[in-house]
C-alpha cells in the first residue's frame, strides 16, 4: 500500500467486436500498438459491453415476444415490451420501480437499472438488440487473464466492468461485475493507522476503486475505450471473484 | 473526452495536520518535494480528514454530554453515548439503523454511516477525538483552489473526499463531498455513441470516479497519503459543487 504512482493506459483502435472474437487476442493486439507489455501488478480492466458482444449475447428485439408480465410492466415503465420481456429473464426479481426507472436484481446477484441490459444498435444487420451482461463475469475474466498470462507470463488481474448508478447520488460510476487474479475487497481491519488506532471497519472495495478510475478513460459508451490498463496500483493478489462484493440480504438495509 | 493516458501521484511527506495549517501551503510544499508543477486540467483529491483536522472540527469526547437521545441511540448501537451526540448534531435525521449501523443524512445533506464522523486519536494532548466532516465541504475545496491558483496561475479543481460504504456492495470506496473547478456530473445525455445511436441516460458521476481512483493511493486510514495529483483526467470545467451530485428525495427510491 506504498505505491505512489499509477498510470492509467486506455488500449488505442480497438475494433467492433462481433460475437466469437478472442478478447485476449484483440487485447494483445491492442497492448502491441501501444507499445506496452504486461507486467506483473497490471490490471487489465475491460467493459462489459464488448464481452457481451464477444459472448454473443446480443438478443434481436425483433425476436423477442413479450410474456403477460412483461406488457403490464413495459406500460407502468413506458418500455418496449420486447426490452423488458429480456430484463426479466435476465432477473431474479424487481428491487424498486417508479416511473420509468427499474431497479432488478440480476440472476448473478447484481442490483441495477434494467438487470444491466442495454439497448444498442450493435451495427451488421441485427437491427436493434438487446444487449444482457454477459452469462457469468467473472468466468468471463478468469478465462481473459488465464489467456494473457499464458501469453506474457505475467502475473495480472482482469476485471470486468459496468456503469451503475446509485443510491442518493445523481451520476453513474463504473464498478467491477468480474473479477481475476485479485482479491476485490482489501480487508484492513485491524490494522493500525498512523497513530495506532486500530481502525475497526475498514473494507475497502479496491476493485470497484480500479473500475471507477478505469472509467475515466472509458468515455460515455463504455465502448470508446472498452480495455484500460492500469500499472502500479496496489491490491490483493487471490483467486478472488467480483461476486465477493455482493453483500448478503440479510445485512443489507436497502432492498 | 479523448485523453488516452491518466497519471497518478500521492503527494509525499505530508506532514500531521493541526488546526489552523494552511492546507495550499502544505500541498504547495509536497508538489515541490515530489518535483511537479501544477498544470491546468489537474486535479488535486484532498481527504477530508485533513481538511476536518487544519480546519479544527476535532471534538474531544471527554468534553461531549450525551443527550437522553443520544443515550437511548447508543444503547441500541453499542456506541460511545458521546461519539453518537457528535453524530447526531452533525445530522439532519436517522436514514437506517439496524444493530451497530447507523446511517445518517447529514446536514450538507449527505447519507453515510455516523454522519462521516470518525473516531480517532490524532495525537497531540486532545486524548481521543470525534473528527466530524468539514463544516462546507464545498467552501473548503473552493479555498484550497484559489489558494492554489493564486500560487501557480494553473487552472485546476480540488476535490475534497471520503470513504463511504454503499448499498449492496461491500466494502467502501473514496467518494467526493466537497468540489470547486469542476462540474462534478459530466452529462453525456443526446451524445451520439459509436454507432449513431443516441444515449438516453448518460449522466456520468465524474468527481466520484476521479475520488476512487486517488482511493487507491490514499490508503486505509485515508491519512497515509493524503492528498494525491490527478494528471490527464477530462472532466467538464466550471463552478460547479459537490452538493450538485445529491439526489433530491423524491428522485430517490431507496430512502
Amino acid at each position: 500500500m506504498t505505491q505512489s504512482q499509477i498510470n492509467l493506459i486506455a488500449l488505442p483502435d480497438i475494433p467492433d467486436i462481433v460475437p466469437g472474437d478472442d478478447l485476449a487476442a484483440v487485447i494483445l493486439a491492442a497492448l502491441e500498438r501501444a507499445n506496452q507489455c504486461l507486467q506483473d501488478g497490471d490490471v487489465v480492466v475491460v467493459t462489459q459491453k464488448i464481452v457481451s458482444k464477444a459472448e454473443g449475447c446480443a438478443i434481436p428485439l425483433e425476436s423477442v415476444t413479450p410474456s403477460p408480465e412483461a406488457l403490464a410492466l413495459a406500460e407502468a415503465t413506458a418500455k418496449d415490451p420486447r426490452l423488458v420481456e429480456i430484463i426479466l429473464r435476465e432477473s431474479h426479481g424487481i428491487v424498486r420501480q417508479r416511473g420509468g426507472t427499474l431497479i432488478m436484481e440480476t440472476h448473478h446477484g447484481w442490483i441495477c437499472a434494467n438487470a444491466g441490459v442495454d439497448r444498442s444498435n450493435i451495427g451488421g444487420d441485427m437491427g436493434e438488440v438487446a444487449l444482457p451482461l454477459p452469462s457469468d463475469p467473472d468466468a468471463s475474466a478468469h478465462r481473459i487473464r488465464e489467456a494473457l498470462q499464458a501469453a506474457t507470463g505475467a502475473d495480472i488481474a482482469v476485471l470486468i466492468t459496468d456503469t451503475h448508478g446509485r443510491p442518493w447520488r445523481e451520476g453513474t460510476v463504473n464498478i467491477t461485475i468480474g473479477a481475476a487474479g485479485m482479491m476485490p475487497l482489501a480487508d484492513l481491519r485491524g490494522t493500525p493507522d498512523r497513530y495506532g488506532y486500530i481502525l475497526r471497519v475498514t473494507v475497502v472495495a479496491r476493485a470497484d476503486e480500479l473500475a471507477a478510475a478505469a472509467g475515466l478513460l472509458m468515455g460515455q459508451a463504455g465502448e470508446g475505450m472498452p480495455v484500460v490498463l492500469i500499472r502500479g496500483a496496489a491490491y490483493p493478489r487471490g483467486d478472488g471473484c467480483a461476486t465477493q462484493m455482493q453483500r448478503a440480504p440479510e445485512r443489507d438495509l436497502f432492498r
